[in-house]
């Protein structure tokens, strides 16, 4: 086991009714903004509910975060927390919401020139940021429980994340009610994002961890047990539940710790967001396959695992059982019904090219071993059309 | 799943060489008392690293902490905080150790009349701690990671808990190279308490909590893995990393969320420390056993699970698995080296009685039903003669 820090003080509240409690959690005293995104909280009566347990506090709105929150969208919310003398963070949303609200508490904060330093810096530039409390409606980043955040800028098609623990939520509240008037597509790119992060963290080489290696295979097994249930019926309330915590388990340090971990599916994956767009989870659902391949032999004993543990492979020599692993995989994103296929989203093996340029350009190599260039980026991408 | 609320700050500290970094974790200007035990820490060189780290700071010590820390000990410290004016304590050695900090820590805030009254109340009466730092130096009691702590009265030879947020220390360091140095019994018995606080958290009743199920099989299957390595060998870093992380993980309150829980074993166990002076995990893996044949058909479904994802348990039918899982469980206790009945311990069945009249005058009924009266404590503890 590799030596570790850890400490996450977010408080968590979870459960149906929670929202109603948040009014104990904010300071009366405070200017409050409340941030969300396009407007699904009206839908699903979640505003209704946040705005009746804040009731008699000074609260103004920024709505209109995007999913993969902009920079330029959100440096708008940033300018008016400055001349409003906002000093507390709402966010009510997803993943997305909270990350662009993150960015914003930074950004207010930020004493330098250009607030972009905040992501090329990867948040080491960050020395203060206002107060934040979530509501999560969409389980899926596990931003609700940790430091990161992730930002895009649509003038240069970037797409950069930053860490702080400055930027972690004071409290959280996870509704598992929320999750019964989300869209499928929703849905199942929060559980495939849940189970890449978990993958991440994983699915490296062994390091004598047994204990962090069974609870990552337990947010992966929940994952692919509840996941479907939650598809074909978002009002399983226990069956939301069990997908809503496990998505916040998956990326809240607990699995982290002591352990090598890879990230490269998530590196290639933000450039084909950046650069076409595509849903995040449905990137991963890309590029994982690929690195799994790639990477069969340096990964070889953790995917044989993976396999048994998860999968219940256990026949065939060890290529077999490793593409079978990848295979099964696959199926299950597929089941969740998203494709996994560079053709499905009309990425051009072409394409594939300007990625490249940008991974050599940044001269960075991805994995836990720092071996995956932007040659055999390339690769993985090409063996993904 | 129930609703819960989820919040634990504690920094730690994990890995060889962290005791070092313990003077970046505390305030310059504070008036430190060192806590410690019967004085272990000078055998194994952790009191030298310990004060070599925090060379140049303001340190009062008081040692001769015992097991089962003692409310008439703990409350000498207290008076000695008081006089000296200090105000952070720094724990160095056991669970027991940290415990009795945190009392002291309570009781030094405590502006009632009794500060016994801190453990009758259950910790309600805490309203201000002293900050704490550890070194934790034992795998066992989950205390570097909690608020809890449990202190023994020998006038009245009471046992009893309290718990609190406040008592959470600011920090913990957890280094296995300690684990080197620690004799048998104390290995054996630091394995069977976490094993056991699992248990508690787990062998209950179904709640749909597929993720906590597995996260806390994953504690149990690594100390029933882990916990003979470090028996055979203390200085096998791996095997003792892996303990430890598992100690600390079996009671931080993660695989709790969301679950019912039990605690009658505790509860039992407690008084045969407290009449009997016997080892808080000799306790348990006296009385566990006895818990889980009284509660057969209660517990049925999750005993069937952990049989068969702890020990493999297939083979059967319903009664003959039960028995099986409790077969297995004793004889892990055993084979970390813990006899798991009354009589090991020159207990009789008439001293049975003594406790009997303590529950019976208490009223209170035990474990996740509330139905395990004084007169199923005596069935259980004649069950374990």
């Amino acid at each position: 086991m590799n030596n570790f820090v850890f400490q996450n003080p977010v408080k968590i509240l979870f459960g149906k009714g929670q929202i109603s409690k948040i009014n104990e959690e904010l300071p009366k005293e405070a200017k409050i903004m409340l941030t969300y995104g396009g407007g699904s909280i009206f839908k699903n009566g979640v505003y209704d509910q946040v705005k009746s347990a804040i009731a008699g506090f000074n609260v103004i709105e920024f709505g209109g975060i995007e999913p993969n929150p902009k920079y330029e969208t959100l440096m708008k919310a940033v300018d008016i927390c400055k001349s409003e003398g906002v000093d507390y963070l709402l966010s009510v949303g997803g993943g997305s919401v909270l990350d662009g609200t993150k960015f914003i508490g930074a950004a207010v904060e930020f004493e330098g020139n250009d607030p972009w330093e905040i992501l090329t810096s990867g948040g080491s530039v960050v020395k203060s940021v206002l107060p934040i409390g979530c509501v999560m409606t969409l389980p899926a980043t596990g931003s609700e429980m940790n430091g990161n955040s992730v930002v895009s800028k649509m003038e240069t098609k970037e797409k950069l994340g930053f860490k702080s623990p400055l930027i972690m939520p004071k409290f959280s509240v996870l509704d598992p009610e929320c999750i019964a008037t989300l869209p499928d597509r929703q849905v199942a790119n929060g559980v495939v994002d849940s189970f890449v992060h978990t993958i991440e963290q994983y699915l490296t080489y062994p390091a004598d961890t047994p204990l962090q290696d069974r609870l990552a295979e337990g947010v992966l097994q929940t994952l692919v047990e509840e996941g479907p249930k939650v598809l074909a019926d978002k009002s399983n309330y226990n069956a939301a539940a069990n997908y809503m915590w496990s998505a916040t388990m998956a990326l809240n340090g607990v699995i982290a710790v002591g352990v090598p971990q890879d990230w490269a599916t998530h590196q290639i994956g933000h450039e084909l967001t950046a650069f076409h767009g595509i849903d995040h989870a449905q990137t991963l659902a890309i590029v994982l396959p690929g690195v799994m391949n790639l990477k069969r032999n340096e990964k070889a004993e953790k995917i044989l695992q993976y396999g048994e543990r998860v999968w219940g492979i256990t026949e065939g020599d060890k290529d077999q059982r490793i593409d079978a692993a990848i295979d099964a995989t696959i199926s299950f994103f597929e089941k969740m019904g998203i494709k996994c296929r560079l053709s499905d989203y009309n990425v051009k093996e072409e394409d594939i090219t300007n990625i490249e340029e940008r991974f050599k350009e940044r001269a960075s190599a991805l994995g836990e071993h720092s071996d995956i260039t932007w040659l055999e980026i390339g690769e993985i991408l090409r063996s993904r059309v």
